[in-house]
C-alpha cells in the first residue's frame, strides 16, 4: 500500500462503518460479545451486494468457454503449504515488550516512529554523524535503511507505544501468519492442518483433475471463490486486512513462452471489468511490483490499487507465477503435473498467470466507490438539502427496485405490493408506505437502490406508475404491466 | 440414521464417486498428496451443481419478502460457543487401543460388535443369565441396554477391530468436536478460537442487528449459506460425514405461541422445496426425534431423511428450538434481545423455528436421486445399450444444453459454435464435435444435460435445430433463432 492520492479522510470511513451498521450492509462479529477483531458479518444488504460482486466476477470468467469452475476445501493436506513455500516464507517478524506484553509487527512498529524520535535514535547510534540541523527526508531515509539491514541494532533505543518504556523490546522473531488446527483428537505436530492462506494452492493440486475431466487443451483457466483465512498480528482499516475473507482467483495455464501475451491480456481484462462495473478511473492505479522485490515465484506482478480513505490499497493483483507452482507440487507429491499437448506431442510444465481478487476489497472498494454526498431539492421550492447516495451499478446494487404508494388509501398499498410481488421474483425489490414518499426515496438512495416505482392517483386512471432515477432523480412514467421488461432490460449488461 | 429400506449399495456408491471423479464433479481434497480425510474438492461440473441448488434455496428463502440474508463468519468469538452449549455438549466418547494407538468413536466401536460376540461378551460377564441358545433380537437389546448404560464394563471384553487384541481400551473420554485454532500470535487459552461447528449462532447473535436495519417485524427470517467444520473422529459415506461441509440455513422468529403453527408450516414448505426440485418422494422420509431423546434446546424436531445407498440419512432438520438461544446470549453477552412489538406494546423473547439443510448432503443426494441406469436404443436398428443418465431438475443441471455439428463440415461446426456462444452468457452451455452423435448424447445424459442441440445438414437449409431432450430422448425441430427462449421458457419454473 502507498500513501494516498489525497488527504487521508478518517470521517468518510467513519460515515461508512456507521452506514454499513445502520442500514445493514456489515455488522461487527459477534458484537454482542465485544466484536471479534479482524473478522465481519454481511448483513441482508451487504449479503446481496457481496454476492452480486461474485456473481458478476464468477460470470465474467466462466462464461469463456476456456475457463472451468471450482470449488476446493478450505482445509487441506499439511504438505501443500509446505510445496506453497508458506510454511517457510510466510511470516511477519514482531517484537513483544517485556514490560506491558504488547505485541508489534516489527515494520509497523518501525513506520509509526516519528522523524523527531528517528533523529534522537540515530543519534543515540552514531552521535558524531546525526549532529546540528538534518533534512527530514535524509534522516528517513537512513532510519528506513537500518530498520531494514540491521532492526535489532534500533530496538532497544525505541519506546513502547503502549507503556512508554524504553528498551524493553524483545528480539524480532518471525511469526508464521497461518492459523492452525488439529485434525482428529491428538493435538501433536503429525495432525496439524492449516486453514487455507490463499485460495490458488486448491486450484493448482487440482490442475490435472479438472483439465481431464473436462477435457480442456491449454491455454485454459480455473476460475475459483472463496474463504482464505490469515492470522494477522494487526487487523485494520474496516474490510481490508482482515483475518478471514473472500477471494476470487482465476489461474490461467499457458505454454511458457505465450505468458507474457497472456500476462498483458489479463491486466487489460482485469482492470476492464472494474470500469465496466463502475469504479471510478482515477480511482484506481497500477502498482508495479519491483523487480527486486516479486515474490518468489514471481516472473512479474501488477497490483490493482483503488483508492481508499486511507490510501491506495490493493484490490487485486495479476502475477505471472510460471511453472514454480506446477514444479513444486510435482517434486512434493511425488506424481507428474506435466500437461501433454496432442496436436504438437509435447510435454511441458505450463505457466500460470494470475488474476486473484479480494471478494472483501473488492466490496469495500465499490462500497467507497459509489458513496457521494449531493445537493438535492426537497419538497419545498427551492430549498436543498444534502442526499447521502451510492452509486452502485445497477447489477450490482443489493436492492434494484423499491415501490411505493403515494398515500396508503384509495387502493395504492394493494397496487404497489402486487406490483413488487411480481418484481420480487425476477429482481430484489422492496416496499415500502412508511413516511412522506421523499423521505422514502432518500432511504433507497442511501443503500443504492437505482429505481423507485410509485404507484399514484394517475395510477388508478391509465395503469401506469412512475420510475425515478436514482442518479438523474428524473421521473418517467411507464405502463405498470411493462415494468418488468422496462426494467430487466435496464439491468441487462 | 437408521436403516436403509433397500438392500446396501456399496456398488452404487462406487459407481457414484467414480463418475463424480471422472466427469469432473467431486475431488478428493489434496489427492496428489494422498487427500485428506473428510474433504472434498467440487470440480467443474460439481461447482455448478452445488452453486444451483444454493441458488434454488437462497431463492426460495429470500424472495419471500420477511426473510432477510446474512453471511456471518466463521470464525466468531469464543463465548457464543460457551452461550450455545457447544463447548460443553458438543462432544464424542473415544477410546483408544493401547496396543495399536487406534482410536475409535464409542458408539461406532459398539455398533460394529456382531451379534456373535456380543453373545460371547454377555456370557462372559454373567455366565448363568445366557447360557444355552438365545434369540439374537434379546442379545441385541442386552447389549445395547449395557451399551448405553455402563459402556466401561464392556470395554474389557471387546477386542480391537485394529489389531484384535482384547482388553487394550482406555476408559472412554469425551472429545469436543470443534475444531480450535488460536488468533494472534500466542497459543494459549485466552486466545483460542473455534471454527464455528454450524451456522446457526451467527444468524442468533445478529438477531437485533438484522431486524433493526431491515425494519422487520415478527414473524420473519433470516437465511444463510456457509461453510461449517466438525472434528469427526470418523468420516464417512462419501460426502455425509465430513470434517468440512455448508449448511443452508434459515432461523424464523416467531411470538411464543406461534411457534407450533409455524413449525409445522416450515415442514411442509421444506418437504415440497426437494420434491419440487425432482426428489423422488419414496426416498423421502420424516424421521421424528423422540420426546426423551430431543437435543436440550429444542421443543420439537423433524429430521427430513433420503434413501441414500447406505441407508436412511438426515438431509434437513426442522427443529422447533425456543427461546432458548436468544435467552442463553442475552444471559451470557449481558446484551437485551428481547422484541419489542410496536403494535400490541409488548416485549417478548421470540421462539425459532430452524430449517437446517446440509448443502453437501443434498448434493449427494440430488446426485444419487438423479442417477439410473437405463436400457436404450443404439445407432444400430433394435439394438439396445446401457445408458447411464442423471436426471437432474433442468434448474439444477450443471450443463443446460450442449451444442453439436452433425458432422465436422459444411459450416455446421461454425453453426453449431455461434449458437453455444449465444446461449452461453444466458445458460450454461457446451460445445462438442468429437465422436459420433450418439456418443455425445451420452456423455451428456451421464452429466445430466437436459438438452442437447443438434446443427444437422436441414439447419443449412431452413435454419431448423434438433433439440433432444435427455429424459424422453425425442428430438424436436426448433427454429435457430427461437432457441433461447424456447430453453428459457423451459427453465423457468
Amino acid at each position: 500500500m502507498s500513501k494516498s492520492p489525497q488527504n487521508s479522510d478518517t470521517q468518510l470511513m467513519e460515515k461508512l462503518v456507521s452506514l454499513c451498521k445502520r442500514r445493514g450492509f456489515v455488522f461487527q462479529s459477534s458484537e454482542i460479545y465485544g466484536g471479534l477483531n479482524g473478522a465481519w458479518d454481511y448483513g441482508p444488504l451487504g449479503v446481496e451486494l457481496l454476492r452480486n460482486i461474485k456473481d458478476a466476477w464468477w460470470k465474467e470468467m466462466t462464461n469463456r468457454s476456456n475457463i472451468e469452475g471450482l470449488d476446493a476445501s478450505i482445509l487441506m493436506h499439511p504438505r501443500v503449504w509446505e510445496a506453497s513455500g508458506h510454511v517457510e516464507n510466510f511470516t511477519d517478524p514482531m517484537v513483544d515488550c517485556r514490560q506491558c506484553k504488547s505485541r508489534y509487527r516489527l515494520d509497523i512498529l518501525f513506520d509509526e516512529v516519528s522523524v523527531k524520535k528517528q533523529k534522537d535514535v540515530l543519534r543515540e547510534l552514531d552521535p558524531a554523524k546525526y549532529q546540528g540541523q538534518q533534512q527530514d527526508a535524509r534522516i528517513e531515509a537512513e532510519f528506513g535503511k537500518l530498520a531494514e539491514s540491521t532492526p535489532d541494532s534500533l530496538l532497544p533505543l525505541l519506546s513502547c507505544p503502549n507503556c512508554g518504556n524504553k528498551g524493553t523490546f524483545t528480539a524480532a522473531r518471525t511469526f508464521n501468519l497461518m492459523f492452525k488446527t488439529f485434525v482428529g483428537p491428538v493435538e501433536d505436530t503429525t495432525n496439524v492442518v492449516f486453514l487455507r492462506p490463499e485460495t490458488a494452492q486448491g486450484i493448482f493440486v487440482n490442475f490435472l483433475n479438472v483439465q481431464s475431466s473436462s477435457r480442456q487443451k491449454v491455454p485454459f483457466g480455473i476460475a475459483q471463490i472463496g474463504k482464505a483465512f490469515r492470522n494477522e498480528i494487526n487487523t485494520k482499516n474496516f474490510l481490508f486486512r482482515t483475518r478471514e475473507f473472500e477471494q476470487m482467483e482465476m489461474q490461467y495455464f499457458v505454454k511458457p513462452g505465450a505468458d507474457d501475451a497472456a500476462f498483458e491480456y489479463w491486466r487489460e481484462q482485469r482492470m476492464a471489468w472494474f470500469l465496466r462495473f463502475g469504479m471510478q478511473k482515477e480511482k484506481l492505479q497500477w502498482h508495479r511490483h519491483e523487480p527486486g522485490k516479486l515474490a518468489h515465484y514471481a516472473k512479474d506482478a501488477y497490483d490493482i490499487e483503488y483508492a481508499f480513505p486511507f490510501g491506495w490499497g490493493e484490490i487485486e493483483g495479476i502475477h505471472n507465477r510460471t511453472d514454480f507452482d506446477l514444479s513444486r507440487h510435482e517434486e512434493y507429491s511425488g506424481k507428474k503435473l506435466k500437461y501433454f499437448d496432442e496436436e504438437t506431442k509435447e510435454k511441458f510444465t505450463p505457466y500460470i498467470i494470475e488474476t486473484s481478487a479480494g471478494a472483501s476489497r473488492s466490496f469495500m472498494a465499490f462500497l467507497v466507490n459509489a458513496y457521494a454526498e449531493e445537493e438535492a431539492p426537497t419538497a419545498e421550492a427551492g430549498a436543498t438539502e444534502t442526499r447521502v447516495v451510492m452509486h452502485f451499478h445497477p447489477a450490482l446494487a443489493p436492492v434494484k427496485a423499491a415501490v411505493f404508494p403515494l398515500v396508503n388509501r384509495d387502493g395504492m398499498p394493494e397496487i404497489a405490493r402486487k406490483i413488487e410481488a411480481e418484481l420480487r421474483p425476477r429482481m430484489r425489490s422492496f416496499y415500502d408506505e412508511s413516511g412522506a414518499v421523499g423521505k422514502r426515496y432518500r432511504r433507497q438512495d442511501e443503500i443504492g437502490t437505482p429505481w423507485c416505482i410509485t404507484v399514484d392517483s394517475q395510477t388508478l386512471v391509465d395503469q401506469t406508475v412512475t420510475v425515478r432515477d436514482r442518479d438523474t432523480m428524473l421521473q418517467e412514467r411507464v405502463a405498470s404491466d411493462g415494468l418488468l421488461s422496462y426494467l430487466t432490460a435496464k439491468l441487462t449488461y
